[in-house]
């Protein structure tokens, strides 16, 4: 799908591609955009089969092949995996499908947990119940620093509690409290947000375990390697764009599966504003069937 | 799919169907259970595709369809839909498809909230989000009562609540009140819990709105309506269990469409056992695409 004629000078002109299996995501395309703020991007929320967190292996693979190709078929200069659930189990699969580079969020912010923390960092990982599961933070963590101590643990209040926009409310910081015990009496350098919703709740996060605390944004250290990919490769765009861009103008174009309305409504609680260019679409099962 | 040739007293040894987009439906599973010791169940759990609340109407009728299809074609004497969702939604369509009675939760839920209150019923109905914009809660109570008064909330957390099993945590205490505080200033005669998972929150829910308010769980009007109806077509199943039945034992079978294990843990959190059989099946999309 990616056209192997096609010029550096047409390819980076290129938007970037991001899915997520929901409006998760949108911390990492927030991430994106005020890191680069030269690019646009094509936001693809897989909201008909979100969480994929429950799902096994086998159907998240599924998923989130169709969704990359969904994304090349738009015409895309890279692709960012913005759900962890799909970075942890379906990086390979969807790299061997799509002949683009492709970028996670658990590699960089393990790697970037480590380039934060001492030479025998100890990293706390909270995440999902699946991602906590599939252990992905923590070999990326031992992958780049063997000698690193690690806690994980799941938080799986925190998905609804951001989605309620409940950012400072006294249950939100009860739960917060309880729910990091561990990771208080653990003290560890880095704490890694394995979440994507997690940066919505950042304050009260970083409240709870004490200022001395790392915070690690999988989604900007996301951001922070695709800006040194796009350097490396000549694919920064090198338009200027006027004025200040604001996150979801008519620059970027967002792709939902299902129920658009909602998905509207959260994004202006996450980023403040509703995308200019929301569009439903049909994928995999359901083309096949009507 | 029923056929028409079976006689009655083949049918009414034949077991119950339920199905539900997930583990909630689980609460309705136990007070069918409970309220009709003789009968045998089989539980359609559609966990690949959980949660229907936030999906379109046209995608919640097709999913609902091919689990309709899917119980009528394992041989069932009559259907209960236990998802909210898809009984606000889908049972017209599933009535014109299969040949079968078809029993969801929010009629009886509203009849018996009506029934158990005065002349000029005052009306609190909590669920999900899509459960109280699809207005079906309301609409049942009025047609039941005109004269009805009603106020419906929505309640996100208590899902995931139920979920982690907090049923007298403080926090969840506190969420309770913060929620219900409209209910109680509203001072109902009766709440109806428009959810399936909401009666695991049963006791907190009674002592924030004060021991004066019927609460009403759509499970266990479901199953007496259910149990009305096999009466009045000579439909209860004759035979009388041996020794005491237990929930999940092995009369009943389970099936989910995805992650049977998480599935089994939360089905013990929930009913205090885990099923006997339970079973991972594929439904609709999946089969057509392997």
């Amino acid at each position: 799908m990616n056209s192997p004629e096609l010029s550096n000078d047409l390819r980076r002109t290129l938007p970037i591609g991001i899915f997520d299996s929901g409006v998760g995501g949108l911390t990492v395309y927030r991430a994106l955009h005020n890191r680069l703020p030269n690019e646009h991007f094509v936001y693809l929320g897989d909201t008909a089969r979100v969480p994929y967190g429950t799902k096994s292996l086998a159907t998240v693979e599924r998923y989130a092949i169709e969704n990359s190709v969904f994304l090349a078929s738009r015409g895309i200069k890279l692709l960012v995996v913005a759900c962890n659930t799909a970075s942890a189990l379906a990086l390979p699969k969807i790299r061997a499908t799509i002949g683009l580079d492709v970028v996670g969020v658990i590699g960089p912010g393990a790697r970037k947990a480590v380039a934060v923390s001492g030479p025998q960092p100890r990293i706390a990982v909270i995440a999902t119940e699946a991602t906590i599961q599939s252990d992905a933070y923590a070999a990326s963590i031992r992958q780049a620093c063997e000698a690193a101590e690690i806690i994980q643990l799941a938080c799986p209040l925190f998905v609804p509690l951001a989605e309620e926009n409940w950012t400072d409310e006294p249950e939100t910081r009860s739960i917060a409290k309880r729910y990091l015990k561990r990771v208080v009496d653990f003290a560890p350098e880095s704490l890694v947000m394995g979440c994507t919703h997690y940066p919505i709740l950042r304050n009260v996060i970083q409240k709870t375990v004490g200022a001395n605390v790392k915070l690690i944004d999988s989604g900007e250290a996301c951001a922070d390697e695709v800006a040194a990919l796009l350097k490396e490769k000549g694919l920064e765009n090198p338009r200027e764009v006027e004025g200040k861009r604001r996150l979801c103008d008519d620059l970027d174009h967002f792709y939902v599966t299902d129920a658009a309305d909602r998905f509207g409504r959260v994004a202006e609680r996450f980023l403040g504003a509703k995308p200019a260019k929301l569009e439903a679409i049909e994928l995999g099962e359901v083309d096949s069937r009507r």
